[in-house]
């Protein structure tokens, strides 16, 4: 299943949908319409967890594509917010985890240009997430250096403590696409949360596709344009530490929790590791997509102060 | 006015009270007895801001001392729990925030001698809280260089965005104590979530004291022993970044909310730094302190998985 989080109009509440062809169907009423009761909103979802997502397939097949009155709508008339809009924590983050992408970073910002032996491991707020379509703010204050990385996100769906790698993927509720925005000039010492983490820095959706239909998540073209120019595009296979040992090495200390998100890192090809560098500027647009999950489009804006 | 979230009993739930002397006041009690209506949460409080703390005094004065049966309960006789004992996102951490801890740190660490021209940023997550008493989980499979650091914790009480110095302060809500658990052996290619982030490694409380009391909190005494022995010992006035500063810096952005955490940094003193490196094992007990605030005991726990 694509699950969303939608508003049917500007002023509407967000809903949980679930898309079906061209029709974002609302979760909580199509249980409604059938006398079930299922949530308005996807973490509440995830939190039910598998018998959650058997009730929701229950009542599409019971619909039969023939919905309630004002349960459906049609997908190009609602807006797509961010899948989790208001994640519970920050967003695990995974740097330096495809090879080709450890040799430019070595060559063009101060990482070590040997693989890492254990993954990366940084966070960006939950303040950082925005949908599709919203716009990065791009402060000339703060950076020259504003650059893209497309990920593959992955939704844990239930809690993790020191699991292995070969039960890992049996936490994950689903799959997503992230761009992990970077203002190259802004880290600290080494730390990245600041360079990463900033106002709108985690572009996030279109939507969330279920474990069940990503049968190997490590088989994913992936990539990236800028006003329509191709900057990035790999696939899945050429991660360094794959999902289920970047699930086994967190939960190996942190617990992950349903409703988590690790983006799991991003392949060569940013702008910092061009030649010359190129960095993202107000007026740009910036399209990822990730295989079988979809594609999600942001301009870029000026968010400069004017004082 | 000195806050603080306990339980009564060890099935009761945690609830949301005001220390009196030696008593924990129960705040949505102690208002329901007055036909008024306070939370009975300390993020709810946050929530209101100053009307609520407002509110809060009014009800505390209105009742002299005296309180409704029920809603008074000796200290001796709760478990108090973190002050918030789930965060809404990641702590925020500073690294390298006291002069002499930068030059203990690079002596033991890999970190630069050099001062941070501006401040370090970090986080932990949620999961790493534990409340006063509560262990703190040693897994000698993962780490032999578990460390201590005693800091300032700050409590935004209001949206902060691009906020300057002088305003900076009036963001704040309270101020806490906070053990930075580091597991110096787990940072991973200069990132710190890792080491610091894991289960039981951010100890918080015992209570959150509202700024008003702390007219100013760069004139703090803090310390920290290990098995009664005094480890580290300074003064808030120290540090590297003023409180007034990080907030201000952060915000640059990064938006603030009510109940986010900023640990402030340590002063010198860590197991790192010490000759010969001393680092903390199961059956130790660390205590650390801040003037004004309080004082939190942790015992350290054998946390090793048996297989």
């Amino acid at each position: 299943m694509k699950l969303v989080t939608y508003r049917a109009s500007i002023e509407a509440e967000a809903r949980l949908g679930v898309i079906d062809g061209d029709l974002v169907v609302d979760v909580e009423g199509l249980a409604a319409s059938q006398g079930e009761d299922l949530p308005d909103n996807m973490l509440s979802l995830i939190d039910l967890g598998r018998p959650g997502l058997e009730a929701l397939q229950e009542c599409l097949e019971e619909a039969e594509g023939r919905y309630a009155p004002g349960t459906a709508t049609h997908l190009a008339n609602v807006k797509l917010l961010a899948p989790i809009p208001r994640p519970r924590k920050n967003i695990f983050g995974i740097g330096l985890n495809y090879v080709e992408h450890v040799a430019e970073s070595a060559a063009s910002l101060d990482t070590s240009k040997d693989l890492p032996k254990q993954p990366v491991v940084f966070s960006k707020p939950p303040t950082s997430v925005i949908g599709p379509g919203d716009g990065i703010e791009h402060n000339r204050n703060i950076t020259q250096q504003l650059d893209w990385e497309v990920e593959l996100a992955v939704i844990i769906g239930t809690t993790a403590r020191r699991i292995r790698r070969e039960d890992a993927l049996n936490h994950v509720f689903g799959y997503s696409v992230m761009i992990d925005i970077s203002a190259r000039d802004n880290r600290r010492a080494g730390q990245w949360i600041f360079s990463k983490g900033m106002d709108t820095y985690a572009p996030f959706g279109p939507c969330i596709i279920t474990a069940d239909e990503i049968p190997d998540p490590q088989a994913l073209d992936l990539w990236l344009t800028v006003n329509g120019v191709e900057k990035q595009r790999s696939n899945t296979r050429h991660m360094l530490f794959k999902v289920d040992h970047l699930i086994a090495d967190i939960s190996s200390g942190i617990t992950l929790e349903p409703g988590d998100i690790i983006a799991s890192g991003t392949p060569e090809g940013v702008g910092a590791g061009r030649n010359p560098q190129e960095w993202l500027k107000p007026g740009d647009t910036v399209v990822a997509h990730v295989e079988g999950i979809g594609t999600i489009r942001h301009p870029v804006i000026d968010a400069t102060p004017e004082d």
